[in-house]
This record gives C-alpha cells, structure tokens and sequence, in this order.
C-alpha cells in the first residue's frame, strides 16, 4: 500500500522544523549533523540524543528521544540499523513529522534482515503518517530554513531544488555548483526511498515558489506512469534536468546494491524523459552545466553565435563545436567587417566571425565596439579566455592589465544580458591554476557564467536552445 | 614545384642552431623570442637585430642580420610582413639553414599582397635552400637544445613530439600537458607552412629517437596521400593523436582566414584518420588526455575494469560510463567478496565491483589489500576521489589524514604498474580548488595519471585501447 502524496503545501510545512532530534552512535559520526545545523545558522531547538553523552557541542544530550521534554517535529537518525525502527517510534510518538535516516543495512543489502528491517520502517510510516527520507541517505539541505547536511554548504539560497537518491551526488553537485555560481533552494538526499521519494519530491519542488529549477538524480522510481505524469507537468513551468544513472546492465546492477532501486532500461528512460521534455544528461559535469545555464543564462532565442578568441587555432575548432552542436556560425556583413578593420590593427586579426584578436586582445576600446555592434545579429556570443593566461602571463604582472579585460568581460555579460542576449566565457583550467581560481571567482561573483571548455558549454547552451524550442511547441499545442 | 623533403637526419641538424639571430620591430614584441632562448638556457649565441637598438636584454644589438660579424644557422623574423622578405634572403647569405617567421600578413589575409609576398617567400626558400616554419606561426620549442617560443615553458624533455598549424593551440598543448605531467620532446608550430609542414615534420618526428609519442593539430595538408603514406608507417611505429580543425562548413572557412589552409571534408580526414590507425580528437581537453593515456598508462590489454570511488552513486554513474565506452564491469568471485566483507566493515560498502567505500574509506589496510586481490582479475582500476575533499575537508585538517591516502593511490599506481596493469585517478576541479592544486601536483610528480573526470578517463582510455587492438591486427596482417 501506499502512503497518498501530500498536498504540496502540507510537506512544505513538514520540511521547515523547529525542534529537531539528532540520535547518533558516537560523537564524531552520529553528531555530524548536530554541527552541520550550527554551521548553517539553524535557528530552532536541537536535541542530541545518545545515552553515552551528557553534552555535544554545548548542548545537553538526551539518552533516549522519549526523554527529551518537549515534542520534537524532526528526528535525524544515524545509529544502526537494527536500532532504527524502535527510534523511528518514539520520534513519531515525540510528535515528529519528518525523519531522516542515514543508517545503512537495509533492503540495499538483498539481505533477508534488512528487507524485513526496511518493511518495520515502512509500517511505521503508515502507522504514524510520520514522513521518512531514507534509510541509507543525506536528508535535507534548505539553507533558508537552517536545514542541512553538512557543514560547510553555503548558507546562501538560491533558484535550484535538487532531488537525488545518491547521497554522494547530492553532497558532490552543491559544492561544484557553488563553485561555478549555482545555489540551491532545496536539496533532498532519499536513498533508498522507502516512503518519500522522487516523484512526489518533484511535485513539491514543482509547487515550491523559491525554486525556478529542477534538478534530479534518480536510480529508480516507484511508478514510472506516475513520474511521467508529474514530470511532464513540471517540465513546462521549470526546466527539468534529470540525470539516470544505472543505464546500463552493470550500472544497473550497482545502483541495486545501492539502494535497491529497480533501475528499468536506457531505452525506457529516455524515451520518458523525451516525452516529458525533460533535458538528460549523464555526467555530474554536465548536470552542473545545465543548472548553470537555467539559472545564470537568458532564454536562448536562436542559433547565431559569434566565438571570440585570441588564436585562430582555438577560433577555427570553437566553430566547428559550434556548428557541431548546432549553432551557425555567419560571416559578419562586408561594411561591419570594414568597420571593424578601421577601428583595430588588422595584422592577424580576423573579424568575419570567428574573431580572432591575435596580437590586438589588449585593444579593448574596439574589443567593446565590436562586441556591441555584432550584439543585434547574433543570439550566443562565446568569449573564449582560454590562452589569455599564457599571453598575459607578463602582463598581469607587470601592468596590472586583466583586471581590466576581466571588467570588460564581465560589463559585456551584463549588457548582453540587458537585451536578453546569451554571453558565455570559456575558461579552461589549463595551467596557471592559482590564477585560474582568481579569475573564474571574479567572474563569477559578478554572475558571469563560466565554462570549462568550448565543448562543454556549446552543449549546455545546445540542450537548453532544444528544450526551449520544444517547450514553444508543447504551449503552442495547449494553446490551440 | 615542391622542395623535396629532406632526410630526418639532415633536418635534425638543422633543428640543432648554435647562433641565432632575433630580428625584431622592438624591444617589447619582437624581442620576445630573445627573452624565450634566454629562460629555457640556450647555450650558443644570440644576436637581436634591430637598427633602433644598441643593447637587447644585455646583448649586443645589429642593425641589420649583414652586420652580424660570423655566420648564423637560425633567424627568427618577427617585423612586418613587407620586410620579411629581404631579412630572410640576408638570412641564408648569411648561411641560416633555418628560418622561423612570427609575421602575418601573408596567404591568410586573401589579398594579393599578402599572396606575393608569400610567394617571394617560397621563392627564397628554392634558390637557397634554407628551410622555413611559417610565416604566421611560432616556431620552434625544444627543450634539450635550448629553443623555445614562450618564456615560461618547461625546461624539462619528455617524450611526445607536437605539430601545429595554430600557434595558439601549440601554446596551449604545451602548457595545458605541463600543468598534466606531460613533457615534450620537440613542438613546431608552422602556420601558413609555406615550406616546412604537417607532412615532413611527421616524418621527422618518427625518426627522431626522442619522440614516442606524436600529436597532431592540422587544418590542411599540401598533399593528401603524401600525409596518408607517411601517417600510416609513423603510427604503426608511434602512437599517432591528430586533431583536425576545420571539419565543417564555417570551420573550414575560419581555417583558411587563419593559415590559409584548404580544409577538407569531415568525411574523408575520418576515412583518411581510419585508415593509418591514427587517434582522431577534436578538442584539447582530449587532446591532452590521449598524450596523458599513451605517456603515463602502460598498454591496456583489456576490456576488465574496476572502479573505486566512495559513494554509491558515483559507483552507478561511473560503471555506466565505463560499459558505454567499451569496459566490462564484472562482479567479483563471492569468495573474493566474502574476504573483502571480513576485512572491511560491511555497513553501506559494496565489494561486487564496483567497489563503493562509503564510510570506510579511511580503511587504508583494507583498501591496500583489495587493490592487491582484484589486480589479477582487472585490465583497469579507475580511483575516483572526486567527492574525497568535501568528506575529508575536516580531517584533511585535523589528522593530515589526506596525505596518507594520496601515499595509498602512488604506491597502488606503482604496483599496478609493476604488473603492467593501468592505474587512473579521477580528481575533478568541482570545489575546494586550493586542495585540489596541492594534490593533483603531488599526485602528478609521482607519476599518477590524474583526469578531471571518468568521462575524460574512459573516453581516453577507450580510444587508446582500439588503437592497440588496431595495431595488433594491422602487425599480425604485415606478418602472415
């Protein structure tokens, strides 16, 4: 039997405690997340429990959950399996209403103790109505509301809800998101998914009005119709990302040992995700790409992209991904390219698009001209920064010079952005790494979106183009 | 009419300069290469040219190349294009055998100036025989004999011989391999390649005994079979990478705007690639990859893979990755699994392969011992650390406990090696990017092969492993 999904607005209740339960084995693992809700700043009551300890982290330790006194809305449970469901009990008789259970050793082993111990928890939660991320999972991560499971995650929130039934990959793409300028509005780690899982995690991301994108990394789900039905639904009000993994017979395979998960073929999987316009991807790199692109880049309204550079070699194979991916590359009106060459030194410079800058990228009056005059005729303006470092490696030293193309970057970004015009950097760490780290910070910080390399964001920008195009389409449909 | 090619030998001895001579518009440009023979040490004398000049970085300056008081065997021409010709016909009087030319302005502009000042060039090149890179190029780097064109390239040779059409992507292998643990034994980069191109370099470079590795970045060849004929011997002998720029429709024009080069079809550089066993690329992340896979990785010899990592979704996404590119993903004996269970402590870790370490990573006896069992079993082991920072963030601190797993992947990558068996760690740059340095350049100076994501890994490893079963077959039809 299954628990009926909650209203939306019910769980939403439900995911913002004020009193929360921690029940761990030992100081160092079991109260992890005691520290983790410190870190971020969680401004309710918490209760350590474990009949070990008197104190963790300054505040009194419990030794059973019935002895805390007062009710509790959340319980944290990190202690053995075999422990869990007489845990999972008293926090629901506590008055709890959400608990997370990171403890391992159930149904994800294929052994008969820990099938049997996953259907205790189970008839627990249809027992009390008690809601349960996990077993074998991270919980949740809601940096507006204090929640989070680990300690260094950024406080700040951001426009990305991201569902994942890996703990790993959650904890892996918050921090490489935060990295390249993502932030999050809430993350759900749920393992296993013996009650709330994908599909009704999705429907309240759906619903939630501080998240603008969905993220999903998924094994397996309960029902695939009703995934379908919801996926589709929230695919045409947010971008829907969703990365499958045990696509194929030994990945499936592994993600069974991992969470038990019943991973369905490749095959069924995308022709899901195509049905409900979802964009797949396959790497946490690319997923990372993606929500960089929904959340730091406008709607890409076509296919005309100029790729600046300063070498002809990387302007020849920046065009071919380009025009690989999708893009068409046009040579520039005859009277602009005419312009261009009276406003630059045109030894090595070639301005019919691609532009190669060669010798003259420290000539950022034309450098701004330029950019501005091609702004009406393209929709993607790739601005490649890839060997700036070893040309500059002088320069910067000695005359203080990329701070200035820095601002230039960054002031051509924000007016491309004025005009709803899409303006990417590409920015390899290639060498120069410490400086790298300098630069792609400043950048970022002031919102420009920064790729890797030329392949990885005309990727990006590709799947977007297709699931706006595709998007037009399923309105125009509805509306007709 | 076509120079002919000259003997390896010959040519080597040309490549091997003991005076050369900059010839530059000023201090700041033209003197650079002054700058690059200097920091990389070369040994033999170096005369700047410039009648503006009495002293250059020291030197003593010429006005003109004739008033350099002893023969020369090198120019470097880095004035405009007009004058180029005149200095490299005082050049050869002068006894240079070599000349590299940095100008642009020739074939690549489209005008009819710059096509005759090129064909003065070729010109000179036929009545005295001296040999030319360019114009429109960098030149030449080779670190045992005192060259280069950058002042920060490595002093340090390796193994891997480079040809360039593109300056810039020449610039970018070197120091992109360098940041990679990649050295090389000799880079040309030729540009317009009005004399000295892809072809005759290729052929040198297979004679040449330093270079076991050749790269390739080429936009067009002069003669199509000649480059087949000489590519086909060179990778039956050396493992052959070629990046082909220009491949389509708007590429191959930006080709021919950057060195003039008539670019080809996709179709038939594929068929031609194919055809001499060569490793096609088409970008210089995998570029570096492949040089990283055929200079650090012994032979594979097989399609059986484990891989490591520490989190359950990781173990999913990457076996996916690892069967969709060929690998085979098998799960280990039981009895095996069972001794791995009774070293290890069980809760959350798989031992089937892939192997997730979950909690018990810092089980460093454990984890020794099951990369010692499964080595016999395995073509492959891929380590991933990827989500190793995040966990370890606090520890990394507190008990300096990363530098004991680092020591834990250097001696397993030794003893794989010992056994002929590949050994590759994935450290992706997703966060904490100051760390990371620190440990990819420990990782890297120990001579681990480090790449920054499984997809990159296996996408290289993949390739590298049909180039091999290739050559097998092409050896084994040569022999019968």
């Amino acid at each position: 039997m299954d628990v009926s999904p909650m209203e939306p607005s019910v769980l939403d209740k439900i995911f913002e405690p004020r009193r929360i339960a921690v029940i761990g084995t030992s100081r160092d693992r079991g109260f992890f997340w005691v520290r983790c809700f410190l870190e971020i700043g969680f401004s309710g009551e918490i209760f350590p429990v474990n009949p070990k300890e008197k104190e963790v982290l300054g505040l009194r330790c419990y030794p059973s959950v019935r002895d805390i006194p007062c009710e509790i809305d959340f319980s944290v449970i990190a202690i053995p399996a075999p422990k869990v469901p007489d845990v999972l009990r008293d926090s629901a008789e506590k008055g709890a209403k959400l608990a997370t259970i990171f403890s391992s050793g159930f149904s994800e082993t294929g052994t008969r103790e820990g099938i049997e111990l996953e259907r205790k928890i189970r008839n627990i939660v249809e027992e009390y109505g008690i809601r349960v991320l996990g077993p074998n999972c991270m919980g949740v991560y809601i940096p507006s509301r204090g929640l989070s499971f680990r300690p260094d995650f950024p406080k700040e929130s951001g426009t990305v809800g991201f569902i994942s039934q890996s703990g790993g990959n959650a904890i892996g793409v918050v921090l490489y998101g935060e990295s390249w300028g993502v932030r999050f509005s809430k993350v759900f780690s749920y393992g296993n998914g013996v009650d709330l899982e994908c599909t009704e995690l999705l429907e309240y991301l759906g619903w939630d009005p501080e998240t603008e994108v969905v993220g999903i990394y998924v094994e397996g789900v309960r029902d695939g119709k009703k995934f379908l039905s919801v996926a589709r639904r929230i695919a045409q009000e947010k971008p829907l990302v969703v990365w499958k993994g045990g696509v194929t017979s030994a990945g499936s395979k592994a993600a069974a040992s991992h969470t038990g998960a019943l991973a369905g073929s490749a095959e069924i999987w995308n022709a899901v995700l195509k049905q409900c316009n979802a964009v797949a991807v396959s790497s946490m790199d690319e997923m990372v790409d993606m929500l960089k692109v929904f959340t730091q880049v406008p709607e890409i309204r076509g296919r005309r992209i100029s790729l600046i550079s300063i070498s002809g070699g990387a302007s020849v194979v920046n065009t071919d991904l380009a025009e690989k991916g999708g893009f068409v590359v046009e040579e520039f009106p005859q009277d602009l390219q005419e312009k261009f060459r009276s406003k630059i030194q045109p030894v090595g410079v070639s301005v019919r698009n691609p532009i190669d800058l060669a010798g003259s990228f420290y000539d950022y009056e034309a450098l701004e001209y330029i950019m501005e005059e091609i702004k009406p005729l393209i929709d993607v303006l790739v601005f490649d920064l890839q060997i700036i470092y070893p040309i500059l490696w002088r320069r910067m030293r000695e005359f203080d010079y990329l701070s200035t193309l820095t601002k230039l970057v960054i002031e051509g970004c924000k007016s491309y952005r004025d005009d709803d015009k899409v303006f990417v950097v590409i920015l390899p760490v290639m060498h120069y790494e410490r400086e790298w780290i300098d630069v792609k910070n400043k950048l970022i910080a002031e919102g420009v979106p920064v790729f890797q390399s030329t392949d990885r964001a005309i990727n990006a920008l590709a799947k977007a183009y297709r699931y706006y195009r595709r998007l037009e389409k399923l309105k125009g449909n509805v509306a007709r």
